[in-house]
């Protein structure tokens, strides 16, 4: 039997090397592990749960406002992929392609789906007829391959799970109320679920999805002072719907090209939630997408499996009922002290433990994840003392990361004071911008840091552009990224 | 505005071209869609939402055995997928292959995942140490690809949507008790859920699963006389173990070969739902996966927006809350008569009629898409009153499958009893069979049958082999199939 705590020694002390420590908890949480396909990671159970509450409840939100879900083919022809130029251009050098097939070689190569703008939209220019028909509102959950170079589980693999969102509307007014609505979406879901705070605003050009007018996108400050983009919104505007044709009959019988949106966001969701809030200990979930809210440890003294199991079981079954994710640890092979590590390590938010003494005093103790404090709860306050403190650490999660941020939220007048701050601190660094590509280039040839976010309204001590000194009419966030 | 009905008649009869009005049903209800890639299908929303809820039940029938949902990479290197011989051999040509990745020539082609045995393997062999790992439960959501010559939506394309479970366990015993657990599953879910019976049973060795011991599979007869395989559970034995080294230490400490299973349903099921209970108007769907149970058309007279609407709205909402699946067509583009003819084509079980004699009354009208008999129900006991109306057409649905399973099951005592049965009536054709291949090869030379399920005691008026005579320990179910 390993002795107690020796496994959290191979893990890298998250304030000691970030990067290790992640994909030390990745694969010592059993979240993910590496495949013989390079660049294509395996999602483990543990993992996959995670992702399973993130799908389940995006998927709620996106049906609650109208959306519905399809699917549409893996492959695509690639007469269609070039149809959008800019489209082609920015995802061809990524693409994987099927040459044969059925022992045979195909006559046009098929790219494996890196986006479905180019198979949906064929689809669309079939269904969309008449103003009747929008607007159209659909969502796809689906695998993607994208050929990377450099992965990581989670924040960057050659294949991916996401979910797409694909919408055609009569105005170019309804495409853009979307494309924010969505964002908002996605803003409330990082916020309220992953307890992740994010801005959210415009991309600049250079940063845009390859063939939208504008890419709006939610940004969040990682504790290594890098920012994650962890969702994209895109309006398309008619560019799709010029490139496949697809055109309705307004209201005034005149025949229109159709407005499009699409917005996605993926696996990599998974990566921030571990990076956001995990410690020295290993992962910490926030309760809303833990696939284990509180784990049961009977504590194994004399003959527990009398005593102290029936009552932990009782209790168990009790919780789950209310609807509670519960896990029964009752291993016969590991020592209490051996499970309250791995547990931690594991990131589940509270502890319940009951021994022989417990079962004398009708009690429990419950052991927040976050600070290690104990509580003496009686059986029959347990579910709602529990729900209450799986609240608080949702919330206290979401805090400590506001807190973070603000931390690690910088502002810049000059161009040089926004260059010691990406030497020495990093994190996000507000400045003036002018707007001009110009300016956006040199920062990140210099500095490495990209616009993650503009905001429309300069703050009002940015009045000017931080590298040219012109008129700043935004204020840009300016970071690292993954 | 189209004249009522006017769109019915663009569906083929069932009862004239099955064929026809299977393709019809597909399209004009928006199940799914033929896409530009060829024998790949596009599913769309409301074929979607019946196969979500497949889905749904299907995963929390395999939780709540033990089972939890993993994902495994979407390519597979050639040099793996080689490493079970029987299993290459037979996936080998049907298989899309990617040679190309990131604008380069790949080192080793890589196979779209026809099925994920080879992948998964090569990690169960990390992962497995210990009789402690055992036994591991792990299923799959995924898309898969079978380069298919002739193809057919939901029934055979080259790209489909799947679960597939993947296990390992410590003894030959517990391999064959979930390989049967599954099998049982599968007909629980066919029967209660999809209200087809099947039978089920073991596959003779020239139908089963390239690499398998044994194939277990549920089959059900379809209204053309036809058998549809809807679901398939193996028994590997050691076969993946040996090929891909996967050995744990048992109990007494010795190292040991694991033993295995592998078992799958795809979306073919939506095809055997619509096959077994559509009719001359449209599509009928069992109410457990109908994605609307119920669907309320207001009676468009007069000022009913103002009269009638307020109501139905009202009581979409007290259903909805009540947990039913419910529409509210409140589209004031087309007559009641319109709607009425568009929902049963669309296979809605339930229609909730309510005009101003009705506001009056306080009464609704329910119709039953069976046999559209009608009932007159008061407010206040509709909820009640419709959940037994939606019990009744399940049950129904059932009765009738099974009578028409009844009527086409025949037995056959000699070949040429069998061969005639075959070239009239179809349907299936029990037989003793002698076990030999030659017997089985024959029969598929002479009449396209195929043994779709073996049942072990035979049948007492059965005692021979109805091709050589021989003495016969099995009851084999012979049918032609899709």
């Amino acid at each position: 039997m390993a002795a107690d705590n020796d496994f959290v020694k191979e893990i890298t002390k998250k304030s000691v090397d970030f990067s290790a420590w992640y994909v030390d908890v990745v694969k010592k949480a059993e979240l993910a592990d590496y495949s013989p396909m390079k660049g294509m990671m395996v999602i483990r159970p543990y993992g996959y749960e995670i992702w399973e509450l993130m799908r389940d409840q995006l998927d709620r939100m996106f049906k609650a406002s109208g959306h519905r879900n399809a699917y549409f083919p893996l492959l695509i022809p690639e007469s269609f992929l070039k149809k959008e130029a800019e489209h082609v251009e920015g995802f061809a050098p990524e693409v994987a392609w099927v040459t044969m097939g059925g022992g045979e070689v195909l006559e046009e190569r098929l790219a494996i789906r890196p986006t479905s703008e180019a198979i949906i939209c064929s689809m669309y220019a079939k269904w969309v007829k008449s103003w009747r028909d929008l607007p159209l509102l659909i969502n796809q959950w689906a695998n993607v391959v994208r050929w990377e170079k450099v992965t990581r589980p989670f924040l960057r693999t050659t294949e991916f799970l996401w979910q797409e969102g694909h919408t055609v509307h009569a105005s170019e007014a309804e495409a853009q109320e979307e494309t924010l609505k969505i964002l908002d979406i996605y803003k409330t879901f990082a916020e309220e679920y992953m307890a992740v705070p994010v801005l959210s605003g415009c991309k600049s050009d250079s940063e845009k999805f390859a063939g939208a007018v504008k890419t709006y996108a939610i940004e969040a400050l990682m504790p290594d002072g890098k920012a994650l983009q962890a969702g994209t919104s895109h309006n398309l505007g008619q560019n799709f719907a010029k490139a496949f044709n697809i055109r309705f009959e307004s209201r005034s019988q005149q025949l229109e090209y159709a407005w499009q949106t699409s917005w996605g966001v993926s696996t990599r969701l998974v990566g921030a939630l571990i990076m956001a809030h995990g410690d020295d200990s290993g992962l910490i979930l926030p309760p809303r997408l833990a696939p284990i809210q509180a784990v049961i440890v009977p504590i194994s003294a004399g003959n527990w499996q009398e005593t102290v199991l029936p009552q932990a079981r009782k209790i168990f079954e009790d919780l789950k009922n209310k609807g509670l994710r519960i896990f029964l640890d009752d291993r016969d092979t590991y020592t209490p002290g051996w499970k309250y590590a791995d547990w931690e390590m594991r990131g589940v938010p509270v502890r319940i433990e009951i021994g022989p003494k417990d079962i004398e005093k009708q009690q429990v103790v419950l052991v927040n994840r976050l600070n290690r404090k104990k509580k003496f709860i009686a059986w029959t306050a347990l579910a709602e003392e529990l729900t209450r403190l799986l609240e608080e650490i949702q919330n206290e999660l979401f805090n400590r990361a506001k807190v973070l941020r603000a931390e690690n939220t910088h502002f810049a007048a000059t161009f040089s004071e926004l260059k010691n701050i990406m030497e020495s601190k990093r994190g996000l660094i507000k400045t003036g911008w002018c707007g001009s590509g110009d300016c956006e280039a040199k920062v990140k040839q210099e500095t490495s840091a990209t616009i993650r976010v503009i905001q429309d309204v300069p703050e009002a001590d940015l009045p000017v552009c931080a590298v040219c000194g012109q008129k700043a009419p935004h204020t840009a966030v300016f970071a690292k990224s993954y």
